[in-house]
């Protein structure tokens, strides 16, 4: 078993409990179901990387660790809500089995049992740590609304993407490994160096997520290859696309978008391996994986203590589900 | 100018200044432009009261106000989400102008700035203020699950119900009082009792809210008079007459929430008024004051101090609108 595996299964051990209250079990059974369902507690177990970079693992790392899982969790709940979303993880979502309403105030509900993880920590760091995850929260609903008004916008620049995937997906994984790293006893430099892997690695992060969606093998990609193609959704991929492509290119890219033809996928796809769009997400992932890096490497500890968060990078760059 | 009425303006002018960063102005102006639109600042007047009654108002006392109110108005914007009010304060809720996803994210966005408020304070006390905000918050989200699920429910007896009040409106008022008594340096017995003296008076509250709503003054009351009767809501006064009627005036009763009859409001007041429903409920609101302040009395400071509070707890329950 691998460091990554390890320290998967220990947080799971330590999560294996109820978080809620039993009355109204309205209201937080289905909360309890949801976090059963689990995915893959990335951003947990980047909390306790981020302490056992620095030191032996406290158990405030695992009480932050809950907090950043619940309020991830909490974000799904209410992203699904906001995207009329019928699945996730293959599963109904809450909304659409026990209604808007109860899922809504769940989130809030979660959210709340968030905080209470997050004052279960000493004291002495309390204030630093809350003063983090609240900023970080704060960025996620702001990337949430960016996406959502992306939507209804008829070009988006790669600059603007790439600050909307920042605050929406990268800072959460960036905030889950400094918030071990407080607690492991970092400085204030590592600290930042920490935070900047996990930032340039969320970006990295997303791409290939953008990645598998067009070129993804559709035998071990969970979900449909070519969604968001499908449904014009604006991803690092098609923002190129739209930027680089001319001529025939161009045209049949706004026809099919504009047109919504049967062969949608096939249309897109051809134009994106003609305009290279699928090298370039590569060159760019590897430019975003590389400042991650140099990051790790300023970070002021022996070569060997990074092992599992360089694992942690290949592995979430190189996915292919 | 009263007591009261001097912290009113002080805390409005500790809270006159923008709360929310600028961008993305599509989630947050909607927040602050909410905020404007303000009530009447009850719950952060409690907190300064809560401190004042034990010593000097220290600055904290401002912030966990501000924090309070915020998490109040959050509740708000979400529970319009909910109940699909059209209407909020004479103005049109934040869902029904800015669609409800960017609704329920500001929402989200505000409670995490009430606990940026939270964080303010000096971090000998954060734990504890942290725990109380918490318990708190899930308690009023456990409230409104309650209340939702009593819509659902055939009958709902009266200790159901005021445990759902109490959850619902009493324990934020309650916690405003104590929040601002951990910042006067209250010890822990006069904490409990300013506690107690803010959940008992939670629940006169809500009780001349029920009655305000079938005997008000029409050109008072703020609202439709017997709107509660108009939408069968379960109130105190509609729950202790489907206990008390018998004979004819059951009848009446029921038929009327059946049938819903162009003269309903009249019919039911004729029932309520004829089961001393009136009398009996303005008895219960005295019992519950006297039980709030008996817990005043408790407090250990002298009785000069507690005038303020004395004089929000007749205001709050001899209040016309």
């Amino acid at each position: 078993m691998s460091g990554l595996e390890k320290l998967q299964k220990s947080f799971e051990s330590y999560f294996a409990h109820r978080h809620f209250p039993r009355d109204p079990s309205s209201l937080y059974d289905p909360l309890e179901e949801f976090l059963l369902n689990s995915g893959k507690r990335i951003r947990p177990v980047m909390c306790l990387l981020g302490n056992e970079l620095f030191g032996e693992i406290h158990q405030d790392a695992y009480h932050i660790a809950a907090a950043i899982e619940l309020f991830h969790n909490f974000t799904l709940v209410h992203d699904d809500i906001m995207d009329r979303a019928p699945l996730r993880r293959g599963k109904p979502t809450v909304h659409s089995v026990h209604g808007e309403p109860t899922a809504l105030l769940g989130g809030d509900a979660m959210m709340v049992v968030a905080y209470d993880y997050i004052n279960k920590i000493e004291a002495h760091y309390l204030k630093n740590v809350l003063a983090l995850f609240n900023k970080t929260a704060k960025e996620v609903c702001e990337g949430q609304q960016y996406d959502m008004d992306f939507e209804k916008m008829h070009t988006v620049s790669l600059p603007e993407y790439i600050k909307m995937i920042e605050l929406k997906t990268s800072v959460l994984l960036a905030a889950s490994l400094q918030l071990g790293s407080i607690v492991g006893g970092a400085s204030e430099g590592n600290q930042n160096h920490i935070y900047e892997f996990g930032r340039n690695l969320g970006i990295a992060f997303q791409i290939q997520d953008d990645y598998l969606d067009a070129f993804g093998d559709p035998t071990k990609f969970g979900k449909q290859v070519g969604g968001d193609i499908q449904s014009n959704k604006k991803t690092f991929l098609m923002i190129h696309a739209l930027e680089t492509a001319t001529g025939e290119m161009r045209e049949i890219l706004l026809s099919a978008i504009a047109e919504n033809p049967v062969n949608k996928i096939e249309l897109i796809l051809v134009v994106f391996k003609a305009c290279g769009i699928d090298t370039w997400a590569n060159a760019l992932k590897e430019q975003y994986l590389t400042n991650a890096i140099s990051h790790l490497d300023e970070i002021a500890v022996s070569k060997a203590r990074k092992e599992s968060l360089r694992e942690l990078a290949y592995y979430l760059i190189t996915r292919d589900k």
